[in-house]
C-alpha cells in the first residue's frame, strides 16, 4: 500500500478549474502544501488548470503513475477506472460518491468497478472515500480547503475511518489540539482495500504507535479477527462504531453500504481480539491522547481533586468504568496529615479542596505515584482558584519522571484552557470533564491488562 | 433570599491582606467589580485592607448588615456566626469548609452552628460554599481571581450547584461560550437553605427562565417533590446528580456531607417532578442551550448531514433516545429529488453529502420545516467541506422563524469554531458531536411532552 502514501507520480482525474469544486480542492491543495511528487491533472475539456498541462485522458501521461485520484460523476468512474487499469495505475482512490451507498443503481456500478479490477494489479481505496493523508511525505489526497480543514501535525498516531466525515472533523481536531498523526486513510466503501488492509499496513509502519479506527461495518470477518488479533498486540487500536442500533444501521447501510450487524456481537468481537472500543468521537481522541502516557501495571487509581463535586463525579465513573480507589495506606495519610491543613480529605480522591497551592498538588501527585498503592493517578485540577499559577504545569508535567500514567482533568475558560494547552503540551493528556479522564485511564487500564500488564 | 443577591451592605468576615488568601480575593472582587453597595471588611488583627478601613468584629460595623461572607478557620465560625445572629445580618454565606464532610468533628461543629440560627431570623448559605452571584445586582462572592474565572455575562439560566467546584467550572465555561445567567447560587452542607428553597426563589424570580441544578443529595425528600413538581411546570429543571455509584455515595459523603442515596430511586423522582436529568456537567451545559430553543411538538426529528458517518453515530443516538426519525414523504422528496444531485440519500438523515452547498442545506433544512411530517431538525453541518462558506451562519439562522427547534452538531479547527460561534450568536445552538446534540433535542423533546406539548 505504499504507493498510497508516497508516490512520485499522481494523476487527478476530473480536475476542474472551477473553484469550490471537489476536483479543484484536491488539486490546488496539492499544489499549495508542494507535494514533492509529480502531478498531472485530468480532464478531457480543459488545457490548463492552476498554471499545469491537462491531460484529457490518464492514458496519454507520459510517464507512469503511481497513484490515481478520481473525482468524476459516478457514471463515468468505470470508464476511467479501466483506463487506469490499462495505464498499470498502482493505486487508485475514488473519491467520487453515488455506488452501493445510493442503493441498488449504485450497487450495480460498484460491482461493475469490481470486475474491471479483478486479477489485475491496480489497488483501489474507496469509492466515496477521501483518500490519504502522510505527515511524513505530505502526501494528501483530501479535498478540503486548507483553511477549513487544517492538517495535523507529524505524530504517531494511525488513523483510519470509514467515513470521510467522521474522519476530516477528527483530522481538524487533531491540529487544532496540536495531536500530531503518521497516516489517514479513509477507505469508505471498501471496493478493494478494507480496514483489515489498513490495519495491518498500520501494524507495520514504524511510524505509527496508536491505531484508530472509525467502522460502520466489517468486510471479512475471518480476516478481521486475524489481522486485529496480531496486531493488538503489538499496537493499540482503538475504535468507533457507527450503526450500532437499528436505525443507525440502516443509515450506514446507505452510508457505506456496509452492513453494520449487532452491537453485541461487535463489542464482544472487538474485546476478544484486544481492540479498545469507543462509544463517541470525542471518546476515540480522549483515549488516543491517553496512549501517550505510560501503561499503568495494575488498576489503582488515585484521584486527587481540588474540587469535591469532580471527585464525586470521577468515583462515579471509576466505580462504571471498574477501576479501583483505593484509600491511601495510614502510612501516606500521615505524610500528608503533617503538611495538609484539617479540611484537606484524605480518602480517594484525594480532596485538597479550594485553598490548594500548587506545592500541596505536587506533594498528593508525588506521594501516590512514589507509593506501590497506586498504579495512576487522575488530577482534577481546577486552575480558577485563588493559589493556583501557571507553574502548577511544570510541577504536574515533572512527575512524568514515576513512570505511571497521570492524566488530568481541567475544565473552564481562558484561563484554563490556556493552562491546559500548556500541560498537553508538557505531555499530560488534558480532559474537560472527570468521566472523560477516567474512561480514558480505564483505556489505559483495560488495554495493559489485555497484555498482561506487561 | 432577596438580600443575597442585591444587599445594601455587606461585611466581609475573615478579610485578608495577603494575597491569595480566599479573604483576600473575596475582597479584591467587590472592589474590582465595583459592586454598588458598602463594603466593611472585619478581621481583628489588621487596621486597613485595600484601603477600606477594617472592623475588628461585625458588631463593630455602625450600620446594619443586609449581608455578611464569613472566610475564617472552621473553629472560629461558630464564633463570628454568633456575633452576625447578634448583629441581626439578614444573610450570612460560610465560605468555610471543615464541617460535616470532613467526619465526626465537623459534624459536631456544624450542629453548633444550626443551634446558634435556631428560631433567629438570619438565614445562612453553607458552610464550605462559594455563595452567590447575580449578573444584574453584579453582586459577586466567589473566591476566585477575576482573570482566572471570567464571570458570565447576563441571561437567562439560574444556576444552583451544591458543589462550588462544579459550579465555578460551568459558570467559566459559560463566559467563555457567551452564555448569560440570571443568579448562581452554591449552597453546598445547606446547614439552612437548601436545594429547594433555592428553587423555589429561582421559581419566582422574573429573570431566570431555565434552572440548573448540581446536587449531591436531597435534604427533606417532601419538600423537594412538592417545589420541584410547581416549579417545572413553569420553566424547565435540569439536574446533574452527583454519587451516584457507592463510591460516589462515599466521596459525596466526605464532600457536602449528603446522603446521596440510590440512583435508580433519584432518577425515577426527577422523571416523576417533570426534572430533565443530565450524566455530565457537559450535557447539563447541552441542555441549558437547547432550552434557548421553542419547544417541539411532537418527536418526530429530521436530521440533515453533509456527513454521512456523523449521520449513522446520530441515528444510534436517536434510537437510544427513542426519537423518531421518519422518512421524508414522496411529496417531500419528489421537491428534493428536482434540485438535488443523485447522490444525495433522501433517507432520514438526508446526507447532502461532502460536495453540499449552503443552498442545499437551506432547502433540505426550511422544507422539513415548513413540512408538518417533522417537529424540529438536527442539523450537522460540518463546515470543512469546499462549498460551504460563512453565509451557511445566516441561512440556518434565519430558519428561526419557523418557531421549531434547530440544533446544530458541528466540530472541528479553527475554521469551524468560528462559524460555530457565529451560528451560537444568532440563537443556533452548536455541539461537539452527533450524540450531544441528538441528547439535547430529546431533552427539549422530553420536557414538552411532560408538559402536554403546551
Amino acid at each position: 500500500m505504499d504507493y498510497f502514501f508516497s508516490p512520485q507520480t499522481i494523476a487527478i482525474i476530473g480536475a476542474s478549474h472551477v473553484k469550490g469544486k471537489i476536483g479543484y480542492t484536491i488539486l490546488e491543495n496539492f499544489i499549495r502544501s508542494k507535494y514533492p511528487g509529480k502531478i498531472f491533472p485530468v480532464n478531457p475539456n480543459v488545457n490548463e488548470i492552476l498554471g499545469l498541462r491537462v491531460y484529457p485522458s490518464v492514458k496519454n501521461i507520459p510517464q507512469d503513475i503511481d497513484l490515481a485520484i478520481i473525482a468524476v460523476p459516478a457514471k463515468i468512474v468505470p470508464k476511467v477506472l479501466k483506463e487506469c487499469v490499462e495505464k498499470k495505475v498502482k493505486g487508485v482512490i475514488i473519491v467520487s460518491g453515488g455506488f452501493s451507498e445510493i442503493g441498488k443503481e449504485g450497487k450495480k456500478l460498484e460491482e461493475k468497478l469490481k470486475k474491471i479490477i479483478k486479477g489485475k494489479k491496480t489497488r483501489v481505496l474507496g469509492p466515496n472515500c477521501l483518500g490519504a493523508l502522510d505527515t511524513s511525505s505530505k502526501l494528501d489526497t483530501l479535498f478540503h480547503p486548507l483553511e477549513k480543514l487544517v492538517r495535523p501535525k507529524e505524530g504517531n498516531i494511525g488513523f483510519i475511518s470509514q467515513s470521510g466525515a467522521v474522519g476530516s472533523v477528527i483530522l481538524d481536531i487533531f491540529s487544532e489540539e496540536q495531536i500530531g498523526i503518521s497516516k489517514f486513510i479513509s477507505y469508505e466503501n471498501a471496493l478493494d482495500i478494507d480496514e483489515s488492509d489498513c490495519i495491518e499496513f498500520l501494524g507495520k509502519d514504524e511510524k505509527t504507535k496508536i491505531i484508530l479506527l472509525f467502522l460502520e461495518g466489517v468486510k471479512d470477518g475471518k480476516k478481521f479477527l486475524r489481522v486485529a488479533k496480531k496486531v493488538s498486540q503489538i499496537k493499540p487500536i482503538i475504535v468507533l462504531k457507527g450503526g450500532k442500533t437499528e436505525k443507525g444501521r440502516k443509515a450506514a447501510l446507505s452510508h457505506t453500504g456496509s452492513l453494520a450487524g449487532s452491537a453485541r456481537i461487535y463489542s464482544s468481537v472487538f474485546k476478544q481480539v484486544g481492540i479498545i472500543e469507543a462509544n463517541t468521537h470525542e471518546e476515540l481522541i480522549d483515549f488516543a491522547k491517553a496512549f501517550s502516557q505510560p501503561l499503568p501495571k495494575g488498576n489503582r487509581i488515585a484521584i486527587v481533586t481540588d474540587g469535591g463535586g469532580f471527585g464525586v463525579l470521577a468515583c462515579d465513573e471509576a466505580e462504571r468504568q471498574g477501576l479501583k480507589l483505593p484509600e491511601p495506606s495510614n502510612k501516606l495519610k500521615k505524610i500528608f496529615r503533617k503538611i495538609f491543613p484539617e479540611h484537606v480529605i484524605l480518602s480517594n480522591p484525594i480532596d485538597l479542596t479550594g485553598d490548594v497551592t500548587t506545592e500541596r498538588f505536587r506533594i498528593a501527585i508525588e506521594e501516590c505515584l512514589k507509593s506501590k498503592e497506586f498504579d495512576g493517578v487522575i488530577t482534577i485540577t481546577l486552575f480558577q482558584v485563588p493559589a493556583l499559577e501557571k507553574d502548577i504545569v511544570d510541577a504536574i508535567a515533572n512527575l512524568k519522571k514515576y513512570g505511571k500514567p497521570i492524566l488530568c482533568c481541567a475544565a473552564g475558560g481562558r484561563f484554563t484552557l490556556e493552562l491546559s494547552k500548556a500541560l498537553e503540551k508538557n505531555g499530560i493528556p488534558v480532559y474537560p470533564s472527570p468521566e472523560r479522564a477516567v474512561k480514558a485511564m480505564a483505556a489505559l487500564v483495560n488495554y495493559s491488562r489485555m497484555k498482561g500488564w506487561k
